[in-house]
Order: structure tokens, then C-alpha cells, then sequence
């Protein structure tokens, strides 16, 4: 009873309080009555596609009975008109912000051609994840079946995400990649940014702390470890000492190559040539030709024993591994 | 039927023998008949205050009709009630383990107070948060509005669970304040101790292995990249060889600081004045004046291309950056 | 209704399309009609076998009226019979890849006797889980209280998931074990093949981005921070260049060691003596005997100080701490 009566004492201050934070996206929202979508209902619609390409082996309980694992266009089509009220409500968002405060009448037109696009290129897009599955099995010697790295490989799902996220950046759909993209980040550990392009056979290993930036190019068969960033060198700000944004700011890295943990490649200029292997933790700003090795110099870590004595290093230290 | 069989042969003997576990403090508990919450009450409330401060665009679904994106008293008015318990139960759980085997009749009283004071405090919060998100617009030329940011930043999100969470630390609230500390590290990767001071403005971009210590004190309008660590540089142990608890052990950060990706700043002594910049991968136990810039030595990987020849690198080396 | 027809229009041959994906595993088991257990149906069993060991304290609520914390006998024989209905599966899933297309007969037999074994281990990795939640207590200055520990620390609760997991890869049961130790993977950023032998005492802090081999072998009372690699150094491949899978490849640590954030240990016959303490972002590909401590030479970063003057570092520099 305290405790209500202290809420009740409190609740209307504290409602009038947020009302004012005028600077606040979603209190704006709320003042101009446009209802968004929670994040929960973007996931929803994409552990659905996910279930459709990748039928009982992926998130899903099995359906009903009489259909093998809820493989159905039933389901499809469901969750493709749930995508598209999404997409409708995000590309209204879009346009009251930089438009019109009414609506342009084109908002949802653009949900159902995007949607469309989508859906079409599910086909695609799988003959495109079969390829990256077997790239993880071939390069995984922990690997057991290609079943296992479709259920359980972070990399893998990492992958099958931005494959439909990066098909909705295409159709230029506002938020709903993103969110899509930072699910699969919040799961796996690895930022692969909606706008990047990447070549099919894509294998990250492990994978938690990769990133990879909006404007990176990355070619076939490509494998990464944990810890790998292709990322921007610096910001260009204009006149005003605002950061410019929509540049070619991430690396290009050609067919064939191997990037071992924790290396870091940086700039809109680097282009990593085809069949190169980048050692661990190297750090790069620069580009290098096809079939350059790069590691780091000698680490000559100091070895105190326990009796006190010094030791230094003498065993083979080129070894570009660091495959798990 | 045989798999039934053999459980049941089997669980009474494994039930006793669980039950002989004398210092598991979850068992400990159900024998003093102590009912905890578990972690999903504890992220249940977590997830409706941040419905409550972005109201349609964080996690939660379209209220009941009527009601713009489920924005109300009456559901704040739940979520309080929920807390106050949970908080009840902590407290009077700590209260057995340290004070007494008898409720001391306060915790209940701290309950409401601890609660009562984050919800006054919800406004300042938001208001705060304000300028994080702020921040991230302006610091990230990926970023195409705020709203994104809201939805889908994973360094915003850490640091909105922070600021509720380290709330409820300075009410001293036992283990809540952790437990949402935990569901945003599992969430992001960002691993923020609810006992660190954060200054407004602050943005961590990617996120993905950042930790920050319980006594790090950050400035306003400081940025951190992905892989950063404000760690302890070693632990004090007391006479008896136990770990001193309770001290200062982690660095301040003064205001308008950038911190690229995977640099580690040690020690509780150590202070980055203001306005400095610590480039990728820097290893720093010591304090640098304000307007210090500071970076790794010139990077020197070995390059063999191709054919075989060796090549050394001479471009610009002097980048600090590591932005994404 | 546009959608809606333009869906009805496109659905047929969107799905002929994907049927024709013929090495799709999850498509081959649609038409062969295996069905495979989605991974959330394990992770429902992997977290009721968690509120088993720790009830009260971890994700489950409460349980009906009268029972303490749902804390049953009844629970677990519901969860063992799930689990081994999904182990049948799995073991009937590696019988037709394998072996045959009819199932063998002993794909069940296999599944209750697997199960069995586990329900019959649960005290014992209680046992040795108690030891690992003492290390975690004693080993970390911000540990207010075991039950903490035991609620919120990543790298607990990595744990706890591994000594299930590793009980049922003993077992060799398929698909699960992995199922199992990627959704610790995903909640915590820690990566432990269910392979991987750990004593008890194991105690990982922060834990994001540490990655643990399949054939690693680690000794009692070990401490690991954010970020370690035990890994392998590099792939032996057959005479036809494909990986050869099923050898040695990760180091051995022994007991009493510490290894700090972001340090690399490579290859299977590297192995770190007991009570040797490797200091934060060391590398290292090869052996050190018991009692030795490793660090990087001094870093020297560069700072340029905000009148332009150059400094260097001459602070000590010989601290291994990255604890946090």
C-alpha cells in the first residue's frame, strides 16, 4: 500500500516530466501518433524467413501435423504481410521526417515492392547460404556435419541475416535492416553493417568482435576469424565540421583471402589482393597485392622463469595460424 | 517406458545427493526456504522501464487500442510494484546472509525507497540519455537518424540499462543493479559495471568486448570504440592473502576523450585528461596531460608477395584512427 | 490486397525453386521427413537442467505453490524424457548419414543410455560447478556474494552449459553438445567447444571473445580474462587438401595458471606449466616451463602532448595486470 501510494503521489510529475524531453525520437513519435514497430516484431518476421529457408533445423518448433516442420507458403505469406506493414511504417517515419507531414501516398507502395523483391529472391539468396555453409564445413576441422553448421555455427547465422537484411538495404528500406543486422550482433558477437557486400563461400569462425563496415567489398570464398575489423581509417567532416557521410569509407578484400584473428584493416583505399593471408593481429592501412603474406615482426614476449631466470624466444614464430 | 524406468530408479539417489551440496548458495537457499526471483523477472522489469522512457520503439509491442504505443501510468505503476519486490527479496537476502537469521524489518521499507527514488529519477534519466543518443548520431557517419540509434545501437542500449541500473546501485540494491548489468552484456558485448560513472554524451560504437570496471569516472561527451578495456591494473590482497574489496582500482577519463578499438587503460591511478585521443590497440597503465594524443610506434608487418620478394611498409602510419 | 496477390502470384515457384536446392541439408531432411528439433527445444532442456542445479537462482520463475524454487524431481524427468527424445533424433539424423537409410535399431537404445548417464552425473558436476563458483568469488574484487556470482557472471554460466554439454559430447551424441555450447556462446561472447577438458576452479572473467579449443586440456584453478585464445596454430591437411579432423590441436594449460585479456596461446603442443601467469596480448606458439611469467616488452606508445612536445613512457612497465 506504501508503495502505491507513493506512485500515485509521484506518477503524474513524472509523466509530465517525459512529456517535455522534446529532443526524444520516440516521444516525438508518440506526440505525432505514429506507431512504430517494437524491434521484437522485426526478429519475429525474421527468425520466420529464416525457418522457411532452413525448415526444422532452425529456431521453429515443428508445425502442424501433416506438414514437415512448417515448411509452408502459408507461413510465407504471413510473415511477408507482416514484413510489409513494417516496411510501410518505417518508410511513413522516413517520410514525415524529411518530406511532408502527410503522408506522400507512395510509403506503401515502396513496403510491397521491397517486400516483393524479398521474397523473390529467397531462392537466391539460399543457393548463395549452401555455398557458405560449405565453405564453413570445408574449413572447420572441428566441423562434424553440415547439419551442425546450420544449427550451430555463429558464423552462419551471422550470414544468413545479412543476406536478407542486405536485400532490404537494397530496396532502400528505412531501420528494419538495421535492427535486423544488430540482432544477429547481439547474438553472434559479429557487426556486419546492412550495406556491406559480401561474395558467397563467406566464413567467419568464431567470430565474436568482428566488424565490418557499411562500404566494405569483400570477394568469394573468404574466410575471417574472431576479432577482425575492416573498418574506416578517419572521418572526413565538411565545412560546417560535420562527418560526411555516405563515402566509400572500408576496405575491398579480393577472392581467396584469409584474415587470422584480431587483424585489423582500416581505409576506403585498402584493397587486400586475391589469395593474400593477413596474420593475427596485424594491423593494416594499406593496400597489398594478390598473394601477399603479412604478419607481424617476431613477438618477443620476456620469459622470467621460476628460478628467475631469463629466457627469450627461439622457436618458429612466422606461423601466420591462428585457425581454431 | 524404458527411459521412464530408469529415471525413476535413478532420481531419488540423485536428488539426495544434490541436496548434499552444504555450500551451493542456491540450494542453501531453498533449504531456508529464501524464494529468489530468477534473472527473467529481473529482465522483464528492466525491458518495461525502457518501454516506458521509448515508448514504440523499444522491444515491446503496440499497447491496448487507445493508448499510443502502450506509453502509461498504469503499466509504470505495475513494473514499480514488481521491482519493489524484487528488491524486497534482495534485500532481505543479503539481510540473512550478513545480519541476522529473523527479516530485521527494514528491508521492505528500502525496497520502496530504492524504488520510489528511480522512478522520480526517470526524467533526469531520459534526459540524460538524450544527449547519448545525441552523440551517437553525430559521432557515427553510418547513422542515418536518431531513431536508428534508438532501435538499433547496441552501445545505446548498454548505456540506457547502465544509467537504470547504476540507479539502483547508488540506492544499494543488492545483485538487481548486476543482474541488468549482465542482460545488457550478454545483449551487446559491452560489459559496463553498475557501479561506474558515466558522464552525458557518452557513445560506445560496435561495443563488442568493451568492459568497463565498478570505479572508472568518465567525462562528458567521451567515445569508445569496440575492444576497449578501463580494467584494474593488479589487486591488493589483504595479511591473509584475500583480495582487498572496496577500492579505487580503475581509470578516470575526463571529458571530450576518444578511445579507438582495442586500446586497454589500466589502473586507478591512471587519468586520459581532457580532449585526448588513444589510438587502436595502445596498452597505457600511466596518466596522460589533457590534449594528449597517443598512438602505437610505426606498425612494421612483414610482407612476401607473390614472387617472393619482401616488402616493408611506407605509407601513413600516424592515423590514430580505428572508426568504423 | 496488392500484396496479397502479388504474394499468391510468386509463391509457387518461389518454393519449386527452393526444393530444387538439392544440398541444402535442411531440405534433404524435408524430403527424407527427419525432423529435426529446432535448437530452441535444447536450449528449453539445457535451461531447465540449469534450474535443476540451481534452483531459485537462474532464468526459471517460480514453481507451483508448495514446492520451493520448482525445484522437482518431477521437472527433471519431464526435461530428461525431451532430451532424450532429442538425442534420438540426432543419433537417428548421423545414423542416415552415415550408416544406412533405415534406421540401425539402436538409435534410441544409444539416446537412454546417453541421457542416463547425465541424469546419473548431475551431482557430481554440481560438485565441481561449486568449486568453479568459489574461484569466481575469490578471484574477483567486485564479487559481493556467491549467489551473485552464481546469477550474473557470464562466465559462470558459460561454464555451468559446458560441463553439461561436455557430459553429452562424452556420450557422443551429435548436433546437441554444439547446439548447446553456441547459445552460451551467443548469451556470453564465450566460446568453449564442448570437446574441451576444464578442471575445476575454472574461472573466466568478463569473458567476451575468449575462444576455447576442442582438444584443449586444462588443469584446476585456472583464471582466463576477456578476449583469450587457445587455439590451433595451423590445419594439417590430407593428401587431397582437405582438412585432416579428429587430431590434437589446442595447447594444454596447467594447473594454477593465469592468462590475461587478449592473449593468444596456439597449437597442440604448446603447454603453459603449472602456476605460470601470461600477461595481457601475449602471443605465444610454443611451451613455458611451471612457474614462468610472460609479458610483452615495454610498450612504448607515442604521445604528443597538446603543446606539441613528444613524451615517452617511463612509468613501470612490468605490471602483468589486466584484471578487472
Amino acid at each position: 500500500m506504501e508503495m502505491k501510494k507513493l506512485l500515485d503521489g509521484m506518477l503524474p510529475d513524472v509523466f509530465a516530466a517525459l512529456d517535455k524531453c522534446e529532443n526524444c525520437p520516440a516521444h516525438h513519435n508518440v506526440r505525432r501518433r505514429i506507431s512504430m514497430v517494437g524491434q521484437q516484431a522485426v526478429v519475429d518476421v525474421l527468425e520466420d524467413l529464416i525457418a522457411v529457408l532452413f525448415p526444422g533445423c532452425h529456431l521453429r518448433q515443428d508445425g502442424p501435423a501433416g506438414e514437415v516442420n512448417g515448411y509452408s507458403p502459408i507461413m510465407l505469406e504471413k510473415t511477408a504481410l507482416n514484413l510489409r506493414e513494417q516496411c510501410r511504417q518505417t518508410f511513413e517515419y522516413q517520410c514525415t521526417l524529411h518530406e511532408c507531414d502527410d503522408d506522400c501516398g507512395k510509403c506503401d507502395a515502396h513496403a510491397v515492392e521491397a517486400v516483393g523483391a524479398l521474397v523473390k529472391s529467397l531462392p537466391d539468396i539460399l543457393g548463395v547460404l549452401q555455398q557458405d555453409i560449405l565453405a564453413a564445413y570445408e574449413g572447420d576441422p572441428a566441423a562434424k556435419s553440415t547439419m551442425e553448421v546450420v544449427m550451430s555455427y555463429p558464423g552462419v547465422y551471422a550470414v544468413i541475416v545479412h543476406r536478407i537484411a542486405h536485400c532490404l538495404y537494397q530496396q532502400k528500406v528505412p531501420l528494419i535492416p538495421r535492427v535486423m543486422a544488430e540482432y544477429a550482433h547481439s547474438k553472434t558477437g559479429i557487426d556486419i553493417h546492412p550495406g556491406a557486400t559480401l561474395g558467397e563461400g563467406f566464413f567467419i569462425d568464431h567470430g565474436t568482435g568482428v566488424v565490418i563496415g557499411e562500404t566494405c567489398v569483400i570477394g568469394r570464398r573468404v574466410k575471417l576469424y574472431q576479432g577482425v575489423t575492416l573498418g574506416a581509417l578517419s572521418f572526413e567532416k565538411d565545412a560546417g565540421g560535420h562527418l560526411v557521410k555516405g563515402i566509400k569509407r572500408h576496405p575491398n578484400v579480393e577472392d581467396h583471402v584469409v584474415v587470422y584473428a584480431g587483424a585489423t584493416i582500416l581505409g576506403g583505399n585498402t584493397t587486400i589482393g586475391a589469395g593474400s593471408v593477413i596474420g593475427g593481429n596485424v594491423w593494416l592501412t594499406h593496400s597489398v597485392p594478390p598473394g601477399s603474406k603479412v604478419y607481424n615482426q617476431q613477438p618477443n614476449p620476456l620469459i622470467r622463469e621460476a628460478d628467475g631466470a631469463w629466457r627469450t624466444v627461439d622457436g618458429p614464430w612466422d606461423d601466420l595460424g591462428a585457425g581454431i
